[in-house]
Formats: structure tokens, sequence, C-alpha cells
């Protein structure tokens, strides 16, 4: 008889679950293990915020499948409730305890799984450990914090700590729980490992119109708490803030005890280092999911992907691995998306800040745009930065914000990222068009056309950053506004360097510009800010520019005289 | 004085007027002639569904720019209610008419741009002239019918004929403005050349299930009138139908007259020849829009695509070339999308006949999903069809439909197939993921991995139609439902075939199943029927497949029993 083939999996949330079920497909006959420290397997950790918001309201729904699918259907030994404490790998074995008995016993592999995830990082500040401080990256987490929510009063003051993914999820939650929220991120922008601040200062001016307060570059020092021990208040270096509950968001870091204790190499990402197989320095040992790194596929460098999206990719090609199959992974893009009340947010590939950190010469467009055209009802508003290598017209990346459709464009472009597309190629593609869908030209195709534009010399600008540093150190030059004077009218930037000459007027209104003098023109989107540049380089005026994204990508101060 | 390069573009609708301006930004000092025979420049026909049904309220929103903008803020001279009758190529000339004053006159050019779009096919049927017989094609044909409709009694009956894009989505409002609407349609099936059978019974359901009488294969031979010459009756080989109103939407047919009366290469699709730069067989005529053919990326044969989309690119790329660039238009991939009611309709690349056609030998998967994470509110259904190269796993084309979000597949779809992904390839795209736009694994993800699951033999499958008719010959196999009881009480497939055996159940209940006889699974989706196709492979049953999508994807009547 043929000895059955023993996979053992650690770990039962989303990569361990898949790559169970996997095997199981490709391998009616092997004995399959898993083995989970919670109660359930499959939980569907990604949707917590908006089970503690209610949005998401049973937590039967939290739990795709129960352990019994495991175990009946899929005719697998599922060990809940219990924690694997070490691996031989020499001897093919893993030391497991049942946390209800602490029984302590051995099971032996032919194959091991590690979906061991990852755990919140929490530095190690003052009072950490206070009641009312918390993390969350499971059910009872998510019920806790609703429990303790509850019996607060009326006023409840709630500061997360981290304006990445996590703590901008959880700002609306507890809004919508009626918190007043304060963010302190210790970084000078909100989504800072994922965002370049122009995209980030759009997604911070929506969170604060949604009464939540962003505060950036203020790093936490420690909290102090009451004669109950419940946390009072949150210390920064020379303020502190009064709190009812903390939510530490400061990101995750890969659960790899078990790997490195079992001598398998880590990276220098901290994940577990694994092939393209998804195998660790131990062959008869993968690894997937939150705890293990990843290749990025711009940079062809290691990097940390914790995602379910990742995870579930991870347990298909090791379930087929592990019986006997040859599947690959080949890397991520770093592709996120967020929800962050009204405002869709997403991110892909490098952004500026990483490209040239990485060593590339960048291009960058950013576009303002209707989500379809704009005469068919509904249409929402997306701001697209793309960024691209000068030289070649590689697309390195791309992030896009707003209350319109940006998870389309971002899916776009990670399709594009991965077969190494040029903006040239970009802005050919075939995309689908009819009024409630799109715009003839999807706003992609208009932002890659905008690199090409600069990339042809035809388009020069300045970004909104720089345009407000020149204003701020009172530079001499124009900042010609050409849109209509209706607009004009309901809103302006407010500095004596700035003019309006709409665009239907500049032709014969050029005298009243010098040929010598520095202009930036704007307008709202920057469609008419080009035409105007273009106008203005054929009639010999010699420094002409225009600002990237106009008043629509102008995160900063404007007024409204009239209104 | 170097003499200004005098572009005179033909056409003003999309193509025309992209191309004019892209010419003015790339030279500011060109001349610059657009010739329209309508009243307007830029006009949003992809739009005049809904401005008949009154879904875009205004006229003027139907018009994106005045021909004043060209005028004076572009610097061109724009000849509207004009006609071009004529151009001499060797003496770089046209011949055009002013409408209004019926004077004739010629122009010179430089560069000449044909952008003159296409005309509705309307056959040689008798009593095509009578009133009440409409093609929609521009604003005084939607305001002629919007004002026939208003003459008309309070039931009023309209019949469609054709039920291709344009035909499904006037359906649409009609229905707004309470008519009873009947399409004919000559071929079996709705959208018949751009979906398949499969998915176009999905969309021909949702027409009848939103009051729509929809009847393929059944050519019209003509029309018959009143005493007053008024549309009464739609005449077929052998039924007549009774309306009030008649709209032909059979396609439009590139508009070439003028071309071909010059002498330029007509290609074998009907539109003009166009290299890749757009240029027609004379190289100072350049082409783009409607008229001219494009290469499909997929075969690399020509192919018409009438599309405000490919109209808009080919436009900046002519616009470029006749001021001394060189841009290149790569060719189209026949993407498609319609608003059908509540259902998203697109599609992209080649369908699985299409594919045949062309030679390839073709594996097709069939996957009805939630557009995102079930769990998170208000996920909607589409189901995706892909087709791939069976021996190569090329992607080949896609169709989503349904009430979710389709257009951003098709959109992924599109960019793929542009770099010729394969299914193994798009299985590992690092698509975009949170809850509220999407699961853990996007609907393609899984469309491709049961592609690859039938490839490697894992997954063996029948189609719907397939199992339909093993049903009606009354061939001997047993059709297993393997659903839970309560979905069987609310919605089961009626034949003596049928038996249910809960998936749940499976393993302890395969006595009553024998090992040699015909076995085809189904559950709702195709997830379940697909695990229990490996229970039963992995117990060493020899004749077992799956249907296609399962009841999602069954197009034919079920019953609810027990309702």
């Amino acid at each position: 008889m043929v000895k059955r083939n023993h996979i053992v999996i650690i770990g039962g949330t989303a990569c361990g679950p898949k790559a169970a079920a996997r095997a199981r497909r490709c391998d009616p006959a092997a004995k399959i293990t898993i083995i989970e420290q919670g109660e359930d397997l499959s939980t569907a950790t990604c949707g917590l915020p908006y089970y503690v918001s209610g949005v998401i309201e049973n937590e039967d729904n939290m739990v795709a499948r129960q352990p019994d699918f495991f175990k009946i259907t899929m005719d697998m030994e599922v060990l809940t409730e219990t924690r694997a404490t070490a691996i031989d790998p020499k001897a093919h074995t893993v030391e497991i305890i049942d946390l209800e008995t602490k029984q302590c016993s051995t099971i032996e592999y032919d194959k091991l799984v590690l979906a061991t995830g990852s755990k919140p990082a929490v530095p190690d500040w003052e009072g950490k450990d206070l009641d009312g401080i918390f993390t969350i990256t499971d059910i009872p987490d998510a019920n806790a914090i609703r429990a303790y929510l509850s019996n607060l009063g009326n006023k409840k003051e709630v500061v997360i700590v981290g304006a990445g993914l996590i703590g901008l999820e959880m700002a609306e939650a507890f809004v919508s729980l009626e918190c007043n929220v304060t963010i302190l991120e210790a970084l000078d922008r909100v989504l800072p490992t994922l965002l370049d601040s122009d995209i980030a200062a759009q997604v911070e001016k929506h969170l604060q119109d949604r009464g939540v307060r962003v505060i950036c570059g203020r790093p936490v020092t420690g909290f102090q708490g009451d004669e109950n021990g419940r946390v009072r208040k949150v210390m920064t270096r020379d303020t502190e803030f009064e709190t009812d509950l903390v939510l530490l968001a400061l990101g995750v870091r890969p659960e790899v005890t078990l790997a490195k204790d079992a001598g398998l190499t880590i990276g220098s990402t901290g994940g577990i280092s694994a092939n393209r197989y998804l195998q660790t320095s131990d062959p008869d040992i993968y690894a997937g999911g939150d705890c293990v790194e990843n290749v990025n596929l711009i940079t062809r460098k290691p990097v940390l992907a914790p995602m379910g999206s990742t995870a579930n990719k991870h347990g298909r090609i090791i379930g087929t691995n592990v019986t006997g199959g040859k599947d690959t992974f080949p890397g991520v893009l770093g592709t996120a998306i967020v929800k962050v009340f009204d405002y869709n947010v997403g991110r892909v590939g490098l952004n500026e800040s990483q490209a040239r950190g990485a060593g590339y010469d960048t291009v960058i467009s950013i576009v303002p745009s209707s989500e379809h055209a704009t005469y068919y009802p509904g249409a929402r508003d997306i701001i697209v930065k793309l960024v691209a290598e000068k030289s070649t017209g590689k697309l390195l990346g791309g992030q896009v914000a707003g209350p319109g459709d940006t998870a389309k464009r971002i899916d776009v472009l990670a399709t594009a990222l991965t077969f190494g597309a040029t903006v040239e190629d970009l802005a050919d593609i075939d995309l689908a068009y009819a009024p409630p869908y799109n715009s003839a030209l999807d706003p992609l195709h208009n932002a890659a056309n905008v690199i090409r534009n600069k990339q042809s010399g035809f388009a020069r600008t300045l970004t909104p950053a720089e345009v407000k540093n020149k204003l701020e150190k009172g530079d001499r030059f124009v900042l010609l506004d050409v849109r209509s004077p209706l607009e004009w009218t309901v809103q302006r930037i407010e500095a004596e360097q700035v003019r309006l000459i709409p665009l239907t007027e500049l032709r014969r209104r050029l005298g009243e510009l010098s040929r010598d003098e520095e202009i930036v023109i704007f307008c709202r989107t920057s469609v008419r800010a080009y035409q105007a540049q273009r106008i203005l380089d054929g009639a010999d005026f010699k420094n002409v520019t225009f600002m990237d994204g106009s008043l629509d990508a102008w995160p900063y101060d404007t007024t409204s005289p009239d209104k």
C-alpha cells in the first residue's frame, strides 16, 4: 500500500484553508491536517472594521466556512484551539499543544505549510497595556472594542495611532459609532507608505471634511491611565490628547517565530524567505500569506505584502505544490485599496517617492477627471496620479483617489504594470466605453497622454506643492487663472501673483502679459491650462508652465470671496 | 516666410475635433479647417439613447464644445452646415458646398483628414420610408423620435429591428417612455455579433424580466403603413407585428463615399484602409473614426470598430502625425459595454464562436460570482465567461454580464489581452482587494483558475446548453444537484434525471450512486459541483463531469415547487 502524503498546515485564516482545499482537490487521497490556535477557520479578517461599525451585522458572516466543512466535506483533520509550538525539520515533526486541555503531542508531516500570518506592530510605549488600548486582528478583538465602547458614555473620544489602511477604515467605523476621532500619524501624511503627499493631502482633506481630526508628524511617546487602569491620555513629545479608547494601527509584522526557531531562512524584510514555488529554505516546508516575503514586480526586491488577496493566491499555489504539482508565484505590485468614507483610495506599483528612492528618473501626471461621461448623470470625480520612468516611458505606478470609481483604474494599472506597459501602451488600450461607464477616453488614457506630452516637451508643469512654495517664498511670477469669470467668482486662489484671463479671451489679451516673465497657468483640471500654455508657447512666451491637476488637485486653501 | 501647413478635416463628431485640437497643440502655427455638414461639432452621439429617454435632460449637454471654441480659442476655421463633395488627391483640393447658400467652393490642403464616420445600415425593405420608421445617429434623429412619440396616444407599440448595442439601449429608453417594446432580431440571440449564446441568454432573460418582448431568429421582410403613410405593421416571413413606431438598429456602415471616389483603397471590411499611422493609400490623407478599418489585436485581421473611444484615440494620433509627428495605433480588441436596464453587459476580444471561427482550439469557463466580498453589504452578481486557447492557455476573450460591476473586469481583460496574457498570468495579477471592492480572489482570478483546472484534467464540464440537450434527448444519466435541501426547496431543475445529494452528505452517501453511470453535477455557481466531482473522482467514479456555471448560468426554466 502506498503511504498517504501527510500535509500539515499551521494557520487557518486565509492561506492555510485555501492551501488545504486546493491540496484536497489535487489529491483526493492525501492526509491533510490544519492547526489553528483560534476557534474558527476562514475568518474574514479584512471585514473587521465593518463588523465593528455594524455594517456587517452578524458575526456568523465573518466566518466563511465552519470547521465541520473542512472535516466532513473536505475530509481533513482540523485542530482548532491548538497551537504549534515547535518544528523539527529533520524529524519532519510538529509539536502542538491543545489550548484547552494543555495536552502536548507531536505530529509527523511529509509536507508542512506555514501560514502563520502576522501580528500587529506595538512599540514598547509606556502605558501600552492600559485598559482601553486595542489592536484589531480577529473577531475577539472586534468584540472587545464594541464591548468597551458600549460601556462608555455618550461623548466618546477615540485616538487612532497610525494613519495606515486599518487606521483609516477604523476611523470611519468609530465615526459611524458616534465617536470623536483623532488620528495621530508619526510620518508627514496619511497612508504614508502608500501615497505621495499630493494624493495623501486629498485623502486627509476628505477625512477632515468628515469630522476626523488628522494630526501628522506627531509621534506618540506613551499613554496615561486613571486609577482604574483605563487609558485617559495619549502623550506625544509636546502635547497630550484626552481619550477614552485608543486603537493602535501601526501595521503588522510577519509572525515568524516558529520558522526562525526551526532554522528556516528569514529575509531582510523580516518575512520568511521563500522561492517562487513558495518553498522555504527547507524544501519540505512551504510558507504563504502574511508571514512570507514576496518579490516586488517593479523593483524585483523583497517586500512584505500582508493582503488577503495575496494569501489566497499563495494558498492555491502551495496546495498545488505540496501534492506534486509545480506552480509559481510571480510577485506583487503593492496594490492596495481602501474606502475612506466617501472616498475610494487606491494605489499600485511604486509611488513617486518610492520610485525615486529606487533610483528611477521619474515623470508624473496628476489628472482630475470624472469617472464617466459628464453628460451622463451621476458622474463622480477622481484624481489619477501616474508615475513613469522619464527615459523609457515605462509605467512605474499609479494612485487614484476620489468619490468616483477608482477600483477599476487601479486594476487596469495593476494589469498593465504586470506586463511592463509603457505610457504609450496604456494610452492605446481598448477599454470599454459607453456613457454610463466611462468617457470616450478613460482618465488613465488622459493621464498617460499627459506624461507623453511632457516627454515630447509640449507640456511643462509645476506641482501644486511647487506652486504653493513659490507663493510662500513671495516669488515674482504670474499665476494665471484661465477659468471663466463665473468659476472665479465661486472659488479662487488668493495671492497677489494671481491674474484671471479666461482661456476664451487669451489670444486677444496676450498684450496684458509680458513674454519674459514667468507664468504658471491653472484652471480646474489643467485641460484648459495646457491649452493656454501651448497658446503662449506659440506666441513666443519664454517661461510658461502649468500646474499639474490645477485647482482640483490643489489641497491648500482657496477663498470663495463672492459667496 | 515658411508656408503654414494647412490641415483640412472632414467630419466634426469625435475623431475630427480631436484631431484638430491635437494638431493645434502640436503646431500652434498650422492652419486648421474643420468641415461638418451638421450644425454642431463634438456631439455626444453615444449619449443619444439617454437623451431620448430624458436621462440626459438638456440638449446643450449633448454638445461638448461649441463651434466658437474651435474658432476663437483654438484658432481654427470651422465650416458647419457645409458638405465636402469631392477630393482631388493630386491637386490636394476638396470641393465643398455650403448647405444653406448652396454655394460651392474649393479649398486646398497640405494634409487631409477623413473623419466621415458611419451611417446606419438600412436594407432595401418594402415600406422602409414610411413615417414613424427611424434610425438614430444624431440629435435631430433623437428629437424627431421624441416628437413622433409625443404625438402618439397612451398605448404606444414600438418595434426595434436589431438587438445590437443601440437596439438594446433604445429598448430601455422606450420602456422608460412607457412604450410596449418588441425587439426583432434576425439572428438567434441578442447582441449576436458580440456575445455567445450562453451569455446572450442571460441578457435576453433580463430584457424579458423588464417587460421587453425579444424575438430572435425572425428576419424582417418589410413594413405596412396606414392611409396617412404612417407605419402600422412590421412584416416577417410568417407573422406581422402591429406597431406605432419602428427603430431600425441594424448597426452602422463606414461612410466611405468621398474616399472611394477619390480612389483611396477601401479594405475588405468596407472601411477605409489605413496603415498604423492612420495614413490612407494617399500619404497626405489620413483617416480615423468609424470610417476606417482597424486591426483586431487577437486575430491580426482587419475589423470595423465604430466606437467613440477608438475615434478619439485615432484623433490624437492623426493630430500628431499631420503636424510632423509619428504616432501609431496598434489596433482594437472589439471591446464593448452596454447598460441593459439593471444589467451591465461587456465583452472583449474573441467570443467562443469567433475564436473557433478563427481556428482556435478553445477552452472556456463560465463563473458566476459576486462583484465583491459577499459578507460586505450590497454585493451584486455577475457572470464571467472566459475563452482561452487550449494548448497554450492564451487568453482570447471574455464576456461579463449581470447587475454587478462588469466594467472593471472587462477593462482588466482588455489590458491583459493587449499584452497577450495567459490564464496563468491572469490568475496571479495583484488586483486591488478590500471588502467593499472585491473578494480576495477576483472573479477573473477564479475564472482563469477554472480554465487551468480544466487544462490539468482536474475539472471536466458540460455547458448548460449541452446538459439541456441531454435532458431533451432523454439521455440516461444522473443530474446530481449537490446544493442544500433549503436551496432545493426554493428552486430546482425539474427532470427525472435530477437527484439531490447535498455536498456535505456526499462522502457518506456514495453508495447511492453507481461508479459506471454518467453523472453530471451542479450546484448554484459550480464551486461545490467541482468539489463534488473531485470527491467522486477520488472514489473511482469513472464518468463524472459538472455543469459550467451551474444554476446561476442556467438560462432555462426551473421550478419553485414548494413556494
